[in-house]
């Protein structure tokens, strides 16, 4: 279950570098490759003379090669050329929308006609040199929501990340979900804590500020369809505005998750943390790269295990608390984007039998 | 199929030491952890807020805490608390019987209100300082009744264990299987042997008898239901009695199996030896374990092969020999148990109705 | 889909010395042996008395026997011997027609009554002193026609093997197929290239040959039922006649392959090369098995795969180009074999209740 009309995050710019990948999206099985011009080209991953995969080939002058018997592909699904064959009568497979934006390359896996740019999300801090951004790529085996659940209830950081972000506090401090169209926040403000966890701690050193005092620390996780979470977080010396806080008291950063689905249980998670402070510093990025995949990997675990016991018992139900409306209310955007991609499906096809009968 | 109003070891005490442990039983997947006063608990491995298992999670205070949200779970299934939450209505979970004795831990999978700890097996040597153990665990993906067979007949010990336990006379030597009540024995009194195979000159020499003289050997295997195994085994030199020897002319031992279905055809092998000579040796019993562990590592490989041909072939029918008469039999007494249990459930159950027509 | 009335090699004399190889073959679960005087037996892999699998076991003068509880198996399915028991009675197990020959053990995975040696292929160069042979296997989870595919059609050595055999000339240059009864051949002869590909140039220079001069070069494969595929490849120097250049200006070899199915999705592939220069170069023969197996290992991939694209949509038509003709031709000669085979099965069938009836 989920919308296929809508830009996801199907790999990052350097996967397609000089050689095609293969990757599932929405159960599409899809290769990405780059173009002679350099922008990207996303068509199915089957060649049509004996279904060999095209991301066993390889890319030359830009056009997708089969590495079996050489079929040249094009970005239109096309078959361009093949070694001493016509190739005019060859079936052709689907191409996919595809756009490379924001250090992302994203893919619309569902009808190609309805891509538009204008759809994709704007990410102000990804072109933005006072902003610094690194992330990582995990597959993870289960379904896609529930890693919105994940990301939209943070109180699972006091337990699953308990040695690096996760503190008492968190599942203390009530937090609050609001609905605004298809943009769902849940936001936690905690005020005046003894102190910051680890990974925080390691900012404010970064920083240049104490690490030792006491602080206000805030998260409020932004979830826009199809499957985006974007958390803005920070932390701040107690006492001077918390997230309002001058920019010399606080440390704050988006965590950026792009939560892409493989198959009905399995999911591509892109994961990353765009900083205000020091973007220069790219020992910085690295260093909190490193702190994020550990954390990230943590909820792996978790989640697959969840999994499991989910497919199993698929009718149990679970409960829906207060720390879990922001998952809740992010499941019912997509069901209603879903729903209403269904619906236009439906018209569609009932207006192209009602053209058929005029005619 | 298997009984599940019985009692099943599940696992040895040191496996939930400081944590839980996740372990599937009769089908039943189950979280076993120790209490505040150190007895066991057992209860589903499914957090019922959202699915996630419990045995990812630790143990605070003698309660079990899920790793994901911080959901505290009772020993009777009732969530007991969680942060910020007012857990009353929450739906229970299943809790099941679970004992610590013997130096084992026993769950019943099946009606809880049925658990008779006088149910339990009497183990004399379990607790007698005349007596010591060893033993281990191995995961099997085999039909636990396979297991069965396999210790009812030991006549494969001429084969699976040529270098070990086995030797020709084995299968040269009849066996007697008597049956009473739901007692199954399996005998076999081998007279005046050239010598003891390897694993019982080791057992001589550790007794402080000679190792190279002509010997008696025996093995009486005991089933007991739902599917225990004890098999009194020994050597005595020859001519002094055989099994009734007197104590400083043998070396005897009961070989302890306790097979614990996990699905159909899979289960958790707990193996071991208790002996009655040289108790307080701790370096024999671990030769002793080291010796075993290879012997029955051997099984492993035959019974899950045996089983993937049983699994493919599923209509064939297989033979049944003198030599598999103590498995055939110790197969009839688990019948009879599950019907018995199954015609009680159906008793129960038209009680209940009647109970509620004559309201 | 494969016929069963044929021979197919099983596996090679060193897989069953001094011990049972199991191998399931056209779906029949097989375990091959040696007998007292040498010669090959072979039964099925299932163990009458408990379901073991006999390869499990080993062999004792010539006599397999069950490692479970040494049943004694005979080379026609009847149990010879088991200790303690009358095994008169016993059920039989099927066994199969093997011979050894040629560097072969050869299984006729069909009737047993319908196999006729004089319908083993013959390889002329198997026991010919001035040949030398080296090959190896595989295991390839794909379709075995698959692999008859890709070897009667070596466009893809351009693509799939750039760095040893491939070169672009090959899929400039058009190929031909005929088909002669069930003789399919595909050609490709190539005429004055700039230079032999590396793996032709060792062999150029393993027979004191230069290997930077400009060369002809042949490919001719032959497939014959039910799926053997032969290749007379070579290079000779420029201007001597190509394939029919006198014996010191060419290097000529036949790359054999024996493609035996294992399911529907797998097949066992035994590959080689029969060479008519240096037959007594021990070190030569190596290197070549060695590139050899680079060579073959390249294609695994690509038809595992593949066949895993062709599993999930079925459905979708392969194109059938003229490159394509060579295994379009076996494919069909296959089909015919397979049609026959099943008729004639008919047939008996029917001649059997006929048979009945009059009596």
């Amino acid at each position: 279950m989920f919308p296929k009309n809508a830009w996801y995050v199907a790999c990052t710019p350097q996967e397609i570098d000089g050689k095609p990948l293969g990757r599932k999206v929405c159960n599409e099985a899809i290769v990405f490759y780059r173009q002679a011009d350099g922008s990207p080209a996303a068509v199915e991953d089957f060649c049509p003379h004996r279904g060999a995969p095209l991301s066993l080939g390889y890319v030359s002058d830009g056009k997708l090669v089969c590495g079996y018997h050489g079929l040249e592909m094009g970005c239109d699904g096309k078959t361009i050329a093949m070694p001493g064959q016509r190739v005019r009568g060859f079936p052709c497979i689907k191409s996919f929308a595809v756009l490379e934006r924001h250090g992302f390359i994203w893919v619309w896996p569902g009808d190609k006609d309805q891509a538009d740019p204008a759809l994709l999300p704007a990410l102000h801090w990804a072109d933005d040199p006072e902003w610094a951004y690194g992330g990582g790529y995990y597959h993870v085996k289960a379904d896609y929501r529930l890693m919105v659940d994940n990301l939209m209830d943070l109180t699972h950081e006091t337990y699953v990340h308990s040695t690096s972000i996760g503190q008492k506090e968190i599942d203390e401090t009530p937090c609050v979900t609001k609905v605004d169209g298809d943009h769902v926040t849940t936001s936690r403000f905690m005020s005046d804590l003894p102190e910051a966890p680890p990974f925080w701690k390691m900012a404010l050193r970064g920083h240049g500020l104490p690490d030792d005092q006491r602080v206000d620390r805030w998260q409020v996780c932004h979830f826009t369809p199809p499957s985006h979470v974007m958390i803005e977080v920070g932390v701040a010396l107690a006492g001077h505005g918390g997230k309002d806080a001058p920019a010399d008291k606080k440390v704050y950063a988006v965590v950026v998750d792009f939560i892409t689905p493989e198959t009905e249980t399995s999911h591509h998670y892109f994961w990353g943390m765009a900083r205000h402070f020091k973007p220069q510093d790219p020992a910085l990025t690295l260093a909190i790269r490193e702190g994020q995949a550990k954390v990230f990997g943590e909820d792996l675990q978790m989640l697959e295990r969840q999994q499991a016991n989910i497919s199993q018992w698929p009718e149990r139900k679970l409960l829906m608390l207060n720390i879990d409306a922001g998952g809740m209310q992010s499941r019912r955007v997509m069901e209603r984007v879903l729903a209403a991609e269904q619906a236009a499906a439906a018209d569609r096809l009932a207006g192209a039998s009602a053209a058929e009968l005029s005619q």
